[in-house]
């Protein structure tokens, strides 16, 4: 039983039966780097995953809320059960995810097929990468069929994160950057699918021509031949595209043995996270002159350089977990 | 002497002499995660840090090359020996940082006095948050008066690495995504100054008001009035009164007791960057059924959950320091 009175194997089991106030409660749990973390993967661990993670990312203004709202439109027509978690980085603006889950995708908001829920990397150690892992098995335990990974920004944590996905929808749009920009970026390297958005602008077909001429000139990573499609996600225009796209590339990472080398990748990167986010714990609790602080006076004053300051954090972990 | 029989020391003695190459050389090894940044952390360790880091963040596409090549102009006018370090996240289609030095801010690469390096944060383990504070100690010891530290992107990451500096500019432009926009990738709370660039189109101005809304909302983190100024980079056009900012801000920090904090956390965030990423060498190390290999293989025959492998993982780790 949890400190407020609730008992995690109920919440689990409640998740499980699909009832979405169990599914966002346990969500928060992950969210909050709650120390209940490790007993919640044990009551979830006996599930094998079954939902298919479709990532969705690209600069921020491209309309990734949209996409991802027609989307689940889209999936809800086929009667898919649908969970779309949505990763914001932390925003002391709205003590949370901004905006959140209130204004987003309120179209959806009373459909009991569809699980909708943001969040937020403040205050985690290790961030994203231990946390989201979790909100997907709680996701995948209520009975998704899909699960939409929507991220903000282009950064090397929100790649981590979207290294999740079995498949990686890349967006842009007119007007965002040209091809070059999303190259910097380093999107091109993981996208499954590109989707030029806000297609009925005059420069959507330059970036689709600059990306194809960028994946010309790219060695492919596999059989699997990146299509370019094209979207007015306000409109729903090129959306059965889009969910044909996705269908066609499931089939593929199932058909070449490219699922369970994606998802092992993904077990590795979780375990690895789980238990980098321990160590950085454990390094906040050292105090004293071997502790970070200490270490980080010693190193300003001359004495240390910061390598030998990092072996004596290292140092004091042994002996910590020699305790 | 290292293994391409070229000595650690002289390479540094060159660097304090101001020499590029040695620079640059210098600057690679970082870069490239190389056994011998333990050694280079001792000879760099001494000098304490002089130059003013000044961090130039926002989305692809705003104009940050544009911008930082103006702002090394007018230092450069103004005689201060400039650094910049410009942060790439990974991309294969080059190998390294894209585009990289070779087309950036050519018209500086003749002046003795400018330091232009990229980074790719490809192959790190740790990634950008422990190799690029050593990149800022070379360009340091090089006798930069100010380094400008340019990050593309918003993530989490990028956030990261940009509170390496002391002071940070965040540049957004008209049709890159509006204020919420901004918000929304998490810039609005680590930006010291705001640069509007392009700022000769018709919706400068709303980005302008929209910031300001923004910044009306949120609690202020200390007496410091954060500017919000217009560029139009292309022509230089704002550029002396972003320097006159920066330097306005630098004063600020320095009569504040800001800069010893800032620094110390900077230190404590390296120490710990530098600590991690050897715990993550080590975890790659180990093999068999504790390996990260064959535990993710137990995750995935549900014999294990996450967390359990983690804790089985922390263990090798712990019989592994013991050897």
């Amino acid at each position: 039983v949890s400190r407020d009175g609730v008992d995690l194997a109920e919440l689990v089991s409640r998740a499980r039966d699909g009832q979405p106030r169990a599914v966002a409660r346990l969500i928060s749990l992950v969210e909050a780097d709650s120390p209940q973390l490790a007993e919640l993967a044990r009551l979830l661990g006996s599930v094998p995953p079954r939902a298919h993670v479709v990532g969705l990312t690209g600069p921020p203004g491209v309309g990734k809320s949209t996409v991802t709202s027609a989307l689940i439109g889209a999936l809800r027509s086929a009667d898919r059960r649908v969970g779309v978690l949505a990763i914001d980085p932390s925003s002391p603006f709205s003590g949370g995810a901004l905006l959140g889950d209130r204004i987003r995708m309120t179209e959806h908001a009373t459909d009991p097929g569809v699980f909708v829920r943001s969040m937020a990397t403040r205050g985690q150690l290790g961030g994203l990468a231990a946390a989201a892992p979790q909100a997907l098995r709680v996701l995948d335990a209520a009975g998704c069929d899909v699960v939409l990974l929507e991220t903000v920004g282009v950064g090397q944590s929100e790649i981590e994160v979207i290294q999740l996905a079995d498949t990686t929808v890349v967006l842009l749009a007119p007007g965002m950057g040209d091809g070059v920009q999303a190259a910097k970026a380093g999107v091109l390297e993981i996208a499954d699918i590109f989707v030029v958005n806000k297609a009925d602008t005059a420069e959507a077909g330059t970036v689709g021509r600059q990306l194809r001429q960028l994946q010309a000139m790219a060695a492919p990573r596999s059989d699997w031949q990146v299509p370019i499609l094209r979207t007015v996600a306000t409109r729903a225009e090129g959306v059965p595209e889009l969910v044909a796209a996705i269908a066609a590339h499931r089939d593929w990472l199932a058909g070449s043995g490219e699922l369970p080398r994606r998802r092992a990748a993904r077990v590795r990167g979780e375990i690895e996270a789980i238990a980098l986010a321990a160590v950085r714990h454990r390094f906040r609790e050292l105090a004293g002159a071997t502790g970070l602080a200490g270490l980080a006076g010693r190193v300003q004053s001359g004495e240390l350089d910061p390598y030998a300051a990092a072996d004596e954090l290292l140092a004091g972990l042994a002996t910590d977990t020699d305790r």
